[in-house]
Parts: structure tokens; sequence; C-alpha cells
């Protein structure tokens, strides 16, 4: 295993490019701002696949036109304490912003709020919207369908997106819990990475195309699929199976977006599916008052007395013991935001592309 | 592997009887017989744990006045799509339904109705009460947190509730969607089961009492601890671990019940926490208007061709292909209301006890 050779970038210089390239195609400058925003954040806290490493991905659909540059975001439907929005195929980064706001405007006058939207694309990583409901006291909730790449247990292809589950709570002297999951037990990263390095991956991540279990990266890609958390049916897989199921009826099926197999994919290379269900993907947000359920306070002291209890389990052989939701991002952020962003080659050669296509500076 | 002896009683007996049980204690009958049909739910749906296989438990938490017999449900705080109820150490079989029928009511007028409960008890089969929401054309959320038996990730100890999650989404030609989940990799029923039949259990079920991963039942009932969903970090342990926590933090956390290591035990062989953050235990409810989103009949028929749609997966190789969450419970339903509840030995054992100390008629 050869060490990665990667150069760093300051964050600014990262958010500020990626807003360049936005407004190149038209993005006015508030949304092109809110889309580096949330790009960003997702490069600080150390999840390299959803930050700049997409930047091209986006540029390549606002460039054929697959991404409207100005969606006319609209409420189609609401509630005291809901909302169904239509994105007009604006750019996740954008439609998921605004989304959130209004889950999170609901909140205040209902107690809580919660916002299914359709006709969206990807929104970067789902921990930014429940970063922004953490600033306002908020339990912030972020799910997103996506392109299928998960088999359902017992399935022997691609039906299910990934279809991330998001959620955080406030502590007081202890910083937040923020839990951000994939609804499959590997994420996909992770087999590219094998695959590059000619590695096998661990038993439980995938299928072939036969839906036999491999351990070779190359067989999942080549028309396998990962499996649903938990895996196998000894282990719960079902259990990941049905979570992802949840997430794609919030998102999609109670927004009209598409589901499942019918998701449109986030790349120029993938086949748009032959039958369309709904409109683009789907999202869906939601925002709790605390202090509608019990003080504030209360809440914020218990969640570090929650963190202190759980940091002091006793420890498995061979481990630290137990870290709390958002450990591992938090101390990327700390290193990353001193030192800048590692970015290995193909990437910069990807921003670099970018730069001769659009006239702005990169490097 | 020896197949165990069962002896078949009617449904309506059962309950009948459970019901007549929770009334010997003072339970008024209008609650006794709610009581009974969510026990008897769970045993018509084949989930064996959680029906009258519990109830001598039931029946010595009320024998001993730890349980109260004739709670005073209060909601101590509300906004207008939440409600914070406190029930009193009353039957989670009574404070649930009443709990869950406040987020109903909510819905009703906001859309949405969220309802996090403290001071309660064992509530039965998570499912009951998303069923219960089906009936009415809501989206229905039900969480309950419970006494520690699994270890975060990475620990060596148990710190967390198997804290299920269930949400239901209904069809129109095709039956229901139900999820239900615990948050853990397997039941500890499965342990108790494989230890009775001297059987080793799949790796990723447990640790032991010293955090070691074991595929001996009697280490992890000594002691040890269950795995939660993903069972290793490789394989998403982490997640499972996230989702728990989750769980433990609507319950419990957000409603002032106790939470992780020091939620109150269901038996009274367990010790008591020495240290209580709360009250009893904590559950939370969620129902969700669904025409608040979009048109139900859309809706419905979004979700037969959802069905369908999964139903068509390729199979998996030696499989009949994916199931859709609730279908092995329809199917031991539509089997258990036909030929009765089959019992063994141990639990009719425990309703003649039951019987012989109440003068309630059973056998």
């Amino acid at each position: 295993m050869s060490e990665v050779k990667t150069v760093k970038y300051s964050f600014e210089k990262l958010r500020d490019f990626s807003q360049r390239t936005f407004e190149h195609f038209g993005v006015p400058s508030i949304d092109a701002k809110l889309a580096s925003e949330v790009l960003s954040m997702s490069d600080l806290r150390g999840i390299d696949s959803h930050g700049v490493a997409r930047l091209h991905t986006y540029f390549d659909m606002l460039d054929n036109g697959r991404i409207n540059p100005k969606p006319n975001i609209k409420i189609i439907r609401e509630s005291l304490s809901t909302a169904t929005v239509d994105g007009d195929n604006g750019l996740g980064l954008v439609v998921g912003p605004r989304a959130n706001d209004i889950a999170m405007n609901k909140a205040t006058e209902a107690g809580t709020g919660w916002v299914s939207v359709s006709n969206t694309n990807h929104y970067g990583i789902a921990a930014y919207y429940v970063i922004k409901a953490l600033e306002k006291d908020l339990i912030g909730w972020s799910m997103t369908n996506t392109t299928k790449l998960v088999s359902p247990l017992w399935g022997a292809e691609r039906m299910l997106g990934t279809n991330p589950i998001s959620i955080a709570f406030p502590g007081n002297e202890e910083p937040p819990i923020i839990i951000d999951l994939a609804t499959c037990a590997a994420a996909y990263g992770k087999i590219e990475i094998a695959n590059r390095r000619s590695e096998e991956i661990p038993e439980g991540w995938a299928i072939d195309s036969k839906g036999n279990q491999t351990t070779k990266p190359k067989e999942m890609i080549d028309g396998g699929a990962l499996l649903p958390l938990g895996s196998e049916r000894d282990k719960g897989g079902h259990k990941g199976y049905g979570l992802a199921i949840m997430v794609d009826f919030l998102c999609a099926v109670l927004s009209g977006a598409n589901w499942g197999p019918f998701t449109p994919p986030f790349a120029l290379r993938q086949e748009i599916p032959k039958k369309s269900v709904g409109k683009g993907i789907g999202h869906f947000f939601g925002a709790m008052r605390i202090d509608a359920f019990i003080d504030l306070d209360d809440f914020k002291n218990q969640t570090d007395d929650y963190i202190r209890t759980m940091r002091s389990t006793k420890p498995a052989p061979k481990t630290d013991g137990p870290l709390i939701p958002g450990d591992p991002e938090r101390e990327a952020e700390k290193i990353r935001s001193k030192e800048g962003i590692p970015l290995v080659e193909p990437v910069i050669e990807e921003l670099n592309d970018i730069s001769a296509k659009t006239g702005i500076p990169f490097d």
C-alpha cells in the first residue's frame, strides 16, 4: 500500500474557485456562494468524496444543461409543520439549503418543520444541513435518495441508493453529536480505492453481477452492487435494506421525486433510467425545536453527560474505546482548517481542466 | 436441532387472559383491553418474544408495585406539532397507545405530530403504533429505548438498549410496507435460543465480558453484550451505534427519561442502575399526514409500484428474491389467526402460574 501523493490547498481558495465555477454558468452569486460553502464543508470535514472532488461533475451537469442554474424553487403544498418543495431541477447544493431553511422556519411556529423535496440533484454531505440546524439550537434531520448502487437483501442488482440519514444533537460544554450514515455497509469510494490499489475488499461489502458476495472490488464495479448495512440476513441486512426504503419514501415517494432504480444518475457517463416515476431525486429535512419538548439547557447538559458517559465505556481490546458520532470529522476539520485540504493528483487535474475551460485561474 | 414442542391457543383466549391479568391489579378495563391488544398483536405477527411470553414480567412488575396500574398520563409541554408526555410510571402498553394518539391528533391540525414520552415502561412491539397510524392513512413512527444490552462500537460493556425504530407506509392494492428493526445486529432472543440448544452463534452478533467477539452464546449472556447493527467498524458498526444513540435521544434525552446505561430494567431479577438521569424509560412517536405533502392516492399508487418493483429484483442465488418489510409478520398473522398461537412449554407454565396466583382460569 503506497502512500498517495497529495498537494494541500487552502479551504478559502477551493471555496472561491468553486463559487466562480458555479457563477460561470449563470448561477446567481448568492446561490454560488451557498453551493461552494456546502462543498467546502465536506472538504474541511474530511469527506473527500463530496467536496471539490465532485466539482467537475457539477461542471459537466451544468455545461450539458442537465441542471438548471437559475431554479425557481417553489413550495407546492404546505401545512403548519410541513412543506413540499419543487427544486426546479436546480443544484442540490442550493435547493437543499433553501428547503432546510423552510423546515427551520416552520419549526419556529409549529415546534417542528418537515420538508420533502422533489426535482433536485446531489446535495453534498447530509451533515451540512443538520449543522445549520445546530446553529439555531434545533435538532436537524437530513436525508436524500441517490442513484442506484445498493441491492436489496437477497437481490442481485442495484435497486436503491446509498440513501444517507443525518441527525444532530447540541451539547453545552461538549461538542454536538453529529450522526451521518449511509444505509449501505460500506461506501462506494472504498471499493474504488481498493480497486485502484488492487486490494481485496472485506466480505459483507458487495456482490458481483450474479448476486454472489465478492471480495474483488472490480466485480462490484462491473455490474455488481453494494450490500445494505448489516450485509446479510444473519447480521441484519434486512435492517439496512429497510432503512434505505424509509429514506426513499420520505425523500421521493412523499415529494413526487424518482425513487429506487429510477433515480437519475449524477454523472454524464451513467445511463439515464428508461422509466421515470417522478421529478429528479428527492431530499427530506426536519427541524425540531428542543424547547418545544424540554428546557434547552437541561437538554444540552444531558447531552454533555451522555457524551462523557459513552466516552467512559470500558474499551474493547486494542481500541481506545468508543468514539462519539462526529469525532472523526471534527478532528479532520481541526487539522484541515490550519494545514489546508489535501488533494490527490486526479482531482487537481480536474480542477485545472475546469480552469482551462472557464478561464478561472486555479493553479 | 430438535423441533420445539408447542401447544396452540386461540388469539382471543390469550388476549382475554392478558386483559383479566391486568385487571387483577386494578388496571382499568379500558386500559387492560388496550394493553392486551398490543400484546396479542405481537403474538399474531409472530414476534413471540413480545407477546404473552412477557405477561409474567408485567405480572411481576405490577405485583411488586414497580408499575403504576392507574397512571395519570399528562402532557407536560406542547406546541402545535409536539407534545412531551409523562407516563406516570404506567404500563408502556397503555402509555404508548395514548401518546401515539396524541401524535396522530396533532397531525390532524399541524400536518405532523411528534410526541416524546418519559416515565414509562416496556411498550410491546414498535410496529403496533405505526399500524395504528396506517389505519388513519398516516405515516407513523415509533421508537423506544430499552434496558442496556448493546455495546457501543469499540466498547466492552452494555451501554445502550436494542432501541428499535418502526415506520410504515400505506399501499393501495398492495399491503403496507412496515419497517420494524432493532438497532443491534441480532436479537437477544436468538442468543438465548442458541444457548438452550448448545449451538454457536455467528460472528458479528456479540462480545464477551472482555469485549472480544464471541460465538459462544453463554459468553454474551454472562456479562457480554450485543453488537450494534453493522457489527464491526469495517461493516458499519458505527452506524448501528449512531442509530441507537439517535433513538435514545429522541425517546429519553428529549423527554426527560433515563438513557443509555441508566435505563431501568424490565425484569425483577435485573439490577436497578445506581444512577438515575430521568424518569423511567422513554418512547418517541411521530405521525405525518400524507396529504400534507402529496395527494394520498398518488402516494398509495406509488407504494404499490415500489413494492412491485422491489419484488421484481433479480434474485440472489439460492433465494426467492427480496422481501418487502412486513412480509414475514404478515405471513405469520395469516397462519396464526386461523391456527392459533403456538406457545412453548415454559410460557404455558408461566401463564398457569399467573392463573394459580390470580384465580383467573387459563388451561
